[in-house]
């Protein structure tokens, strides 16, 4: 049988329907589905995708037989219209356009009015008695094929004072009759004007390709169709698509349509509009038209189009129809459409109807309205919200309406707005702040030791560093905005000053950072804060009854916690304590510990940061009461604790009581080639078991005394870089000696669990081993990316960027799990783990714990939990409820992906 | 029924045999066997190493009825010998022996002539009539029973000039006495004294223990048994068994004897013998005695003993016993017996049978010539020689009989001995070697621009770096020896000397290395040089006969090339092209290449460099003419190929010139935080094509120009560090274009591969991705036991060695396969890897290619070869062979292991 390549629709039913968006793209699809459903549409055919990618599969060559099946198809047309391609008489008009199965605005190539030539252009005016507009159309015709189908391009031109500028020499051609005839607009030139366009058009048309415009229809047809095609491989649809994740293999399709005219005169017009707001989601029709005017006027800005509202004045009978038009189809899809429309002498053409874009707000407002409305039930509501999106609502907004200067543009590292006066200093940061006062935190980089001041921050910006720099990943966590590495700017310490494309900003001047576009901008500007009740809360409470994964967080401070708690955290799944480490005066006993040569001198130095560390614990706990907190003991090389520039040594050297030397010389022993790969995690906890334990003391002592008060605590102690089940055995042994003894000495008992973080290969290979010891497991997905790939993530950004841009990497590894490589290596972690202990507790803490794709990966492998920055536990847990809810849509995606 | 505990021997038979070695012990076992056979023993019975292991696992308990069970078997031993334990009349004494599975020699205790005290005493007196030999006995038993059993210890003492020195107290009263008596060896001792001496040893022992020494024999034996188990647990035995990875609970058998005496007058001895020259292998019985002695004194070294060959003057008939017995022995164990045996009164006893320890050269020598007595199988006399121990053969050593002066000792980093003169820099190295002067190269450290003057050195010597820095791995590549991280030496570059525990070497001045021992010693040493042919050569290739597994080699040079193939490897493993960029001038076009900001820039300096590639490539090929060849690509990260210390930062600047400021900057955007995981590999060869295309086409225009000439020549191009088959997609399509072009321009066609380092992870697990466009793999196990433990080998100086020492790894993953993680990412990769490709060529080429349980279990898990440095070849080979012939013995070795 030969293979079905067309889809006709018009005369009161289509081919197609909307279910084939795979075959016949969004628009066709959607265009036979409104034809079905006896929506005025244009008649007309539908060319397939698989055209489309058997053309470029078979080295640029059509399936046979494909022009036979179009001319049939158009000799259906003919008759539905009862018009005729080609002819003088009733001639027969059309529009090709591109339509893919993913919206791709703009990218590709689309042709109105053909069909017109000498010949039929009588047929027009004679059909239409409108010489105007027929010469009108005609004139955009030529202008439209000539580009798209005949690439006659913008010519380069050099102006007066040496620059070069693109010259579209139709439109010098156009300002050349304009100003001959005087008129301002278009719409101001009269026929005469309109046939010496034509006229020159074609002369120019004749200079540039060396041939006369083509005359036959049939063959401008066979030109438009093809050029659509060619244009799915654009460089600008190349790009969209890489951009956007859309696969080359989809291919488009072409929809070969009836034209109707929006711009016949004052009866006649064109628009577009929404069911519903896209902006709030408020239930009320949206949108605007251009009377007497085609699509493209719409888009070309030209002219200001009119609030749909004022339709209703002008044409109410008109305006009626379109209403119960877009309510049909936003109870036929069930969700909120965007639809074009054209007004022929007063009668109404659909010609497009498609899902509408919208904000988060507008997603969850219509979302949440839609169930009270009984249009769709929960699970869709849910469906309907993209979890990436929620982004967007959780985080302070610059206001659209506030005017801005934007003085640089950094790389968006961290989402939401801040507004503050700028620092060059931690310290700075945090007495400007301890005096009420809001501060923008300027850096080159940030290093651990800013941790205070970033955290009193509104806001941190950057010089050097990228999406996965320290000051990016710490202020992700703290859900604090960032922009990062702003080359632009440049810091001046000494003055106190940065000076950037011009501007000189001095300490203490107000900026304002927006972290969601990298944009740095000068002045107070407005915000808009977040609001997470209402329908928020509504749409998060519905995913809460569905998900099965539970949600936790990452967080050091009792600050972060409480975020964390209020956003719907379960307990913590990473409370690192290295940064308690560098936080006030305790660095300095840090540094005494490290630099000591015994174990006594070490024990001595530890004992002055215990109670500190159990201070943050007993504040944690409280702020977690009822919910479990993992404690990942020290893991950070001591290197990076100590300082690295030579004032600082200094500075330390004579503060410690020690030669400069002996510091420098015991800072360049703890030096490391790899450090990623160094003295670190339980291999610091086995050589310096004293660490671990002070660690263990003021982890129990703090729930003990909080226990004793009616709180009920659960620590897990986790284990950091475990590769051989032995280092958890040693470690283990002595901390369990540790907890005992102190819940012996306080005579409480409390339920505790010790762990372990699988971030190493062998961990995930040994699991079985690793899981007699270990009561649970948690995914340190940082990490074991970074050891699966032997892909440093400080060092990707000389070639990290090229492979996704290559798509040698189909996505970022450290954004979302690398489900081939380290997402097997979790598996086979989780099934082995669970093997050698049933019902082993496991859940995953790297960044990728708030990322929808990695949160579904985890539900479908049956974690326990997922655990994530503060700001993307609501991210998380509607990524989780997502995944329950696609297992049973897992045929459908797979087919249609 | 209850468990057997104890097995006797005498009365011409035994309970047990000599594949019982588990249970009763390597002692107990052979001595049954020797009952068994026949041959004069004296009887006794054996407590299992059951026993001893209960003993520790219940609390220091022995089992329950053990007593009796010795009570029971000690009546037996009554009856054999027509003698009485603890009897006046016919008293028998007994020796208490300990004998563990595996030879532990003096790591636990012995008690001789128990059952002796006052009353006894009269009785042996009696029997023999020697009432001197009976007290001699007498003070030799309280001596042993007092340090082994009572715990008496030496005591510290302060000297006059203020040292703390051990003194034994039996000896000092020992001393007395002599100088009372005028006595200068024991043996002058009269009656009388011996008398006297018993007397104060008595009463040192109740000062001592507060206690009389006990007089009961059935007293002192079950203390002396109790002794000899805890003995399993003394410090000694303990860290002896760490040292030869013997497990803990193997545990110890105790072996109760009949006394006999070989110190009963001038018809009595004792000695030890090899049935054949241990050290050479020479068929010919080889051993000592001496006349009038316990065995201890043989040990003890006081009297020189005499050469066997003595005893046959001395003693005709017991000469002609004892030739007996040896061939008898060797001819039943069909190996070289260590033996051990007792003359007491002209009647011959054999105390001990084992298999004799050898140097490499015996081992190999037995094992050829006992195949040729028909006495063993080939396969028999292949495994009687341990791949490890081949490695003294292949390198020159330090004559044994020469006196040297050793003036430091470092790490043994590389094995053999080199003799030269000392020189400070490489180019000195090269500039005295191309006179046709022998140089030591004495460095701080080696870098890879020292290559060439560790190429043409005799030895290296380094300061700092342990077993696995540069110098140690290149040394042991290159075969050459070297002494690492020898911290006492000092060197002055300025005034080219270094200083060394109070000796002051200049440059010029002759040393001696011994890179199997770490000493360091001055001037010309003699050294033996290698005898490869005769019998090593016929082991060699009974070995050859029967592996499976191919052996290649690792190698950058020709000279290495041809090394290995005089070792008999067969192709190249992996020939490292980076090497050959720091090759005299070269390194400059390096540079230059580096330091390039355009890819114009970058194929021009390239363009230099090209034909030196070839050049290489043309001298390698040769030599491995018909054999396939591995070439690496580039894989190294640029950061090293540049200069580090500000004055050759300054000089090169100069030389290339550029600004230092330019060459900083360029040098510091090229540091990596861990570059281990950073920029290296094919992410170098995708960001920059054209280095990976300029070595291909240096590698296929040598193979064209080579096989124009009729040479055979395989190529195999294998590109580093993927972890994505896009990146081996990526980097083959632009490579075999390249080859292509090569061919096509040069009119030849040259058969080759394109396949891939397994050295991540990720790799190993997608391997069946990768597969599709691999045409080999090559495991590379440094990488991968690096990122599959996360551990930097440059690194893990700080801890390994204690995890090492604390069993926390039960051996160096970077010496031997890790089987359970970095094993099972290779068995996966192996699996996966050929599902896809059937057929798929599979080796592995880290360090780990040349050690024998590496090469093991390559065997096991199907690989088609291991790479090795050349000097491991002969090594792999032979263990290669083990591999399959162990593969029929697995239950056997699983059960005794």
């Amino acid at each position: 049988m030969k293979k079905k390549y067309i889809y006709f629709f018009g005369s009161g039913g289509a081919e197609g329907r909307a279910d084939m968006k795979a075959l016949l793209g969004g628009k066709g699809a959607n265009i036979a589905e409104m034809t079905n459903l006896g929506i005025p549409v244009p008649p007309g055919f539908t060319i397939s995708t698989e055209v489309c990618n058997e053309y470029f599969k078979n080295n640029k060559k059509y399936p046979d037989g494909l022009w036979d099946e179009i001319e049939k198809n158009l000799a259906g047309l003919e008759d539905a219209m009862g018009k005729n391609f080609g002819s003088n008489s009733q001639p027969l008009l059309v529009s090709v356009r591109s339509g893919a199965r993913a919206s791709m605005p703009g990218m590709m190539d689309t042709v109105l009015n053909l069909g017109l030539n000498k010949n039929t252009l009588k047929g027009i005016i004679e059909m239409t008695g409108n010489e105007r507009f027929a010469y009108d159309a005609y004139r955009r015709f030529i202008t439209m094929f000539s580009g798209v189908v005949l690439g006659i391009k913008k010519k380069k031109k050099m102006t007066e004072n040496g620059h070069e500028v693109e010259i579209n020499q139709f439109e010098v051609i156009m300002d050349e009759i304009k100003k001959k005839y005087n008129a301002e607009l278009d719409t101001d030139l009269n026929v005469e004007a309109l046939k010496q366009l034509v006229e020159k058009y074609k002369v120019l048309v004749k200079n540039e390709t060396g041939k006369d415009f083509p005359e036959e229809p049939k063959e401008q047809l066979k030109m438009a169709v093809n050029a659509v095609f060619e244009s799915w491989n654009n460089q600008r649809a190349i790009t969209y698509r890489k951009l956007y994740g859309i696969p080359d293999n989809w291919g488009t399709a072409v929809n070969v349509q009836t034209m109707v005219f929006g711009n016949m005169g004052d009866t006649s017009g064109t628009g577009v509009a929404f069911t519903r707001n896209p902006a709030t989601g408020e239930k009320k029709f949206y949108g605007e038209f251009l009377m007497n005017a085609q699509g493209e006027d719409v888009v070309a800005g030209i002219r200001t189009p009119q609030s749909i509202e004022k339709l209703k004045e002008r044409m109410p009978e008109v305006y009626e129809s379109l209403v119960e038009i877009y309510q049909k189809l936003e109870n036929h899809y069930k969700d909120m459409q965007d639809i074009e429309f054209t007004i022929q002498d007063r009668k109404l053409y659909m010609l497009q109807t498609r899902t509408g874009k919208r904000t988060a707000a507008a997603a969850v407002r219509i979302a949440v309205e839609m169930v009270k409305e009984g249009l769709v039930d929960k699970k869709t509501a849910i469906l309907r919200v993209e979890p990436e999106q929620l982004d967007q609502l959780l985080h302070p907004t610059v206001d659209p309406k506030a005017k801005v200067e934007v003085i640089a543009r950094g790389l968006p590292a961290s989402p939401g707005a801040g507004v503050g006066k700028v620092v060059f200093t931690a310290e700075a940061a945090q007495e400007m702040s301890s005096k009420g006062e809001r501060v923008i935190l300027v850096r080159q980089e940030t290093s651990p030791e800013d941790i205070g001041g970033m955290n009193v921050a509104q806001g941190i910006l950057t010089v050097r560093g990228g999406m996965t720099s320290h000051a990016a990943v710490v202020a992700r966590g703290m859900g604090k905005c960032c922009v990062a590495g702003c080359k632009d700017v440049n810091i001046d310490e000494g003055k106190r000053l940065f000076k950037v494309n011009g501007n000189i900003i001095k300490e203490g001047e107000w900026i304002t950072l927006d972290g969601s576009t990298g944009n740095i901008m000068t002045g107070k500007v407005k915000l808009i804060q977040p609001e997470l009740s209402g329908n928020f809360a509504q749409i998060m409470k519905w995913a809460d009854e569905i998900r099965k994964l539970r949600v936790r967080t990452n967080a050091d401070t009792s600050h972060d916690a409480q975020v964390a708690r209020d956003f719907g955290a379960e307990g913590i799944g990473l409370c690192r304590t290295e940064h308690m480490f560098f936080e006030g005066k305790r660095i300095d006993a840090v540094r005494e510990m490290i630099l000591s040569d015994t174990e006594k001198e070490r024990r001595k130095a530890l004992a002055k940061i215990l109670p500190m560390q159990k201070g943050d614990f007993k504040e944690i706990f409280k702020v977690m009461d009822g919910y479990p907190v993992t404690i990942r003991l020290l893991d950070p090389p001591l290197h990076e604790f100590l300082p690295h520039t030579e004032e600082e040594i200094e500075a330390l050297a004579k503060e410690m009581n020690v030669s400069v030397e002996k510091l420098k010389e015991k800072s360049n022993s703890l030096k490391e080639f790899n450090p990623m790969l160094g003295h670190r995690g339980c291999r610091l906890g086995i050589t310096y078991p004293e660490i671990y334990e002070m660690q263990v003391q003021a982890v129990f002592e703090a729930a003990c005394e909080l226990a004793k008060k009616g709180k009920k605590i659960e620590p897990e102690i986790m284990i950091p870089l475990v590769g051989h089940i032995n280092e958890l055995k040693y470690t283990k042994e002595r901390l369990i000696k540790v907890a005992d003894e102190v819940m012996e000495k306080m005579e409480v008992n409390i339920k505790y669990m010790v762990g372990t973080m699988i971030e190493l290969p062998r961990a995930a290979i040994t699991a079985d081993k690793i899981a007699t010891e270990a009561e649970f497991f948690s995914f340190g997905t940082n990490d074991l990316t970074q050891t699966t790939f032997g892909l440093s993530r400080d060092d990707a950004g000389n070639f990290l960027p090229f492979y996704i841009e290559n798509k040698i990497l189909p996505k970022d590894p450290f954004v979302a799990i690398d489900q081939d490589g380290v997402g097997e290596l979790i598996k086979m972690g989780v099934e082995k783990g669970r093997a050698a202990r049933a019902g082993l507790k496991v859940g995953i803490c790297g960044e990728h714990g708030g990322e929808p794709s990695s949160v579904e990966f985890c539900h479908k492998i049956g974690l326990d939990y997922v655990s994530c920055s503060p700001f993307r536990v609501p991210i998380a847990r509607l990524a989780a409820a997502h995944a329950v809810l696609k297992e049973g849509k897992l045929e459908a995606i797979s087919t249609t992906a």
